[in-house]
């Protein structure tokens, strides 16, 4: 399949990407001649962030050629997308051409968030609206607006390369997403010029609430899930009437009466209804503690705040044995089995081998000096079945702790006291500027032996000896 | 510690968990025959979800205690928290009551999201707004708003509790999140009502697209990408003069002229000026990578549509040793020694044990029919390092199906060829409904003794042979 792309920049090149990548030919046609760098630079994005939503690997990429000649670029497509600027006669003049050029069967869309399909057709041209978001290459959304079997095409055409077509079914000014936004820009301009919040404040106040709710469940069923039992209805009831409230400069509302609220309440259950407020707070509960569990990564909003929350949480002092993990399994460690999946008793027990490392003094300012650990081989064994919410523990032998060689042992408890698992690791130390093994420093050596000879009489922990042979 | 709740329900209940499961001992005092049971039900969800947040246990919990007598709940209290309905005559009640009962060095909050901080003192009482966002016992944000003194003892005491408290320095109707909250519900009634839109079509619009972005960057930080290298003036060069366009139903809009140009440019800098706008976007991309595929467990919005996605990708057609994986190692699974941290060559071989699993029948409609194989022992070594970007496949030998028994050897290749690891893995069949061993079904069965046909010329692989011994 081929696509044609009028116009780089940053959304002409992440609908590239997102074609490209799914394995679509793509011609693109943009007269400005750092057009090749900037659709580069949004395709080494693309190329580093999108493959990496899947557990499958996408088609072997497309070939990419960039045109000087509107008609080389469209003449064999079976997608057209515009990207240019938004000045109402370019793109009359440029859908006129395209509607000569391309082929009858191809969709031609176009990226604009301000012009509705009736006015960029004014002069004749076949064009619906495809108006993505920024970065096109990972956000799922298109709003499709226009001709609806032209739109049902481009949907159907949408789904294969993994994107998400919402067909707006009457054309509006800024379709529907972008009019939230904009009321949401023009509401921060008042905030931001009145001296209330800086730009900064503002974003905090987003991703620090409502920005993660809407990311997963969006604005109704957050609110239906506020109703409570009492459901759509009464949620309306409290908050309908604040509808006169100074609480936006938005003061042109719609009438508040039963019609508004049957409508409203309606829509909900058809969309909602299968589901009790019950369910609803589970999955909304689950979803937030799995975004906001993503967001420790990199430390942004939520994931900040988390950390450093957790790292004020008190540890236990070591013990000859020492507790080196403790916390309670999420739903998101679970599988289809129902039970915590395999891969996540080695993530409890990595965390484990980082508090071991960090007790001994190979911690987070050990590492940034050049020095750490590498695991080379580990050995499970699976003795029970743990669930979510289940307290999770784990204690630690030192097997063996000679010159560049780490052997540790965890035993990982539930909180009933039953064994569950264990986790057999062996580990090299390493300088992390070569990649290379060599001894760790003095005060590591020290802390080792000291923690050796600690629980030098303890016998051979049960299932151990595996790795290392 | 110790924390007085004044009113139950979903907002005053979530403040209750949040405390609890922090270590404070709660008093609540609701006059609600029902508040015990609505209560026990939000620390329900309490209990299952926030410990999920973190990779160290929380403290014990403390103890929650229900009381009719005002001076009895709030009288040992270090922190009272309001949160009756939404009448200026009730708060004023109940305020009086609460400044003369508690002591005077507890903070007093209310939690409401229609009265400012002025209104709610205009008889005196010493009371700011802390305004939290349902879930209250996830979400980190809290507005403060009032005494600066008395936010500053209040901000202190919420960081200790995991929240993030932002000082709104100038009162306002609605404080901040809330009126962008607020924009966004009155815009959304008019789409609704007038047909353009219904509430499920609303939420797709945000939930597959801009509300992925503000739950990890917010509002300006985002634009402020758009605007791209040449920065947020120019985004705001490009927008500025759509203010007056009819792109939402909030048309009282600010001044667009330089002065607002230098406040927001000057902030916007003073936010993010020390990232360049590359990388902002690859953080951006990550955030968006991590939290999309973390929404894959549950299914909701963005989650979905990539499951969807991945599942009509092509896979590889069994060969006697099939390839059982085939990915790209996302930025998330790295860690601090800049490579695939350990936990992820256990995913990468489980999802290849998955794979196999499925090539011989024992797929996802099997396991609804109630057998399964569970995980009882692996061995792991790990020869090479990856890295994110890289491309990641397994082979999978099958080196016995003896009945229940299942046993399988993973050679995972870096996309040069290099072998960066092998797992190797012990299953046995059984009933889910049991969860006791037995052995597989006759389909599954022949397609084993197929597979083992297969490969029965082939060679032991080396490094096979550490499980089920």
């Amino acid at each position: 399949m081929k696509a044609a792309i009028i116009g780089g920049g940053v959304i002409g090149g992440g609908w590239a990407a997102r074609f490209l990548l799914n394995g679509w030919d793509v011609a693109i046609y943009d007269p400005d001649p750092e057009a090749e760098r900037k659709i580069g630079e949004v395709l080494d994005n693309a190329r580093r962030a999108l493959p990496g939503l899947y557990d499958r690997a996408l088609p072997d990429e497309g070939t990419l050629r960039l045109s000087n000649d509107l008609g080389d670029t469209v003449g064999d497509a079976d997608w057209v997308q515009e990207s240019v600027p938004e000045r109402l006669e370019l793109k009359h003049k440029v859908h006129g051409r395209l509607s000569e050029l391309a082929p009858a069967h191809a969709v031609i869309g176009s990226s604009t968030s301000g012009f509705k399909p009736s006015e960029l057709s004014q002069k004749g041209a076949r064009v619906i609206v495809a108006h993505p978001f920024n970065p096109v290459y990972l956000l799922p959304l298109i709003e499709l607006v226009g001709d609806a079997e032209h739109c049902a095409r481009a949907a159907g055409i949408l789904r294969g390369i993994g994107m998400y077509p919402l067909h707006v079914r009457k054309e509006i000014d800024a379709h529907i997403a972008d009019r939230f936004l904009e009321a949401v820009w023009r509401e921060a301009l008042w905030l931001v010029k009145d001296g209330i919040a800086t730009t900064e404040e503002i974003d905090e106040a987003i991703r620090m609430g409502f920005g993660l709710r809407w990311a997963q469940m969006g604005l109704f069923e957050t609110f239906r899930i506020a109703g409570g039992e009492a459901g759509m209805k009464h949620f309306l009831a409290q908050f309908g009437p604040c509808l006169t409230s100074p609480w936006t400069r938005l003061m042109d509302v719609p009438d508040f009466n039963d019609e508004l609220v049957d409508l409203i309440a309606g829509q909900s259950d058809a969309q909602s209804g299968h589901l009790s407020i019950r369910e609803l707070e589970r999955l909304r509960d689950d979803n937030l503690v799995a975004m906001m569990r993503a967001l420790k990564h990199s430390g942004s909003g939520a994931g900040g705040v988390i950390t450093r929350h957790e790292t004020s949480l008190p540890q236990e002092d070591a013990a000859p044995v020492p507790v080196t993990l403790d916390r309670q399994v999420p739903q998101i460690w679970t599988d289809y089995n129902g039970h915590m999946n395999e891969a996540h008793y080695l993530e409890a027990g990595s965390n484990a081998t980082d508090r071991f490392m960090e007790m001994v003094g190979a911690d987070a300012d050990y590492i940034a000096r050049g020095l750490s650990y590498f695991t080379v081989e580990n050995h499970l064994r699976y003795l029970d079945e743990v669930h979510a919410g289940d307290r999770l523990q784990a204690k630690t032998r030192l097997l063996g702790a000679e010159g560049k060689k780490l052997h540790l042992f965890h035993a990982l408890t539930r909180g009933d006291g039953t064994l569950v698992a264990t986790v057999e690791s062996l580990l090299l130390h390493v300088d992390l500027g070569t990649r290379k093994t060599c001894p760790p420093n003095v005060v590591v050596a020290e802390a080792l032996a000291q923690v050796a000879a600690a629980q030098a009489g303890l016998p051979k922990p049960e299932g151990a000896g595996k790795v290392g042979r």
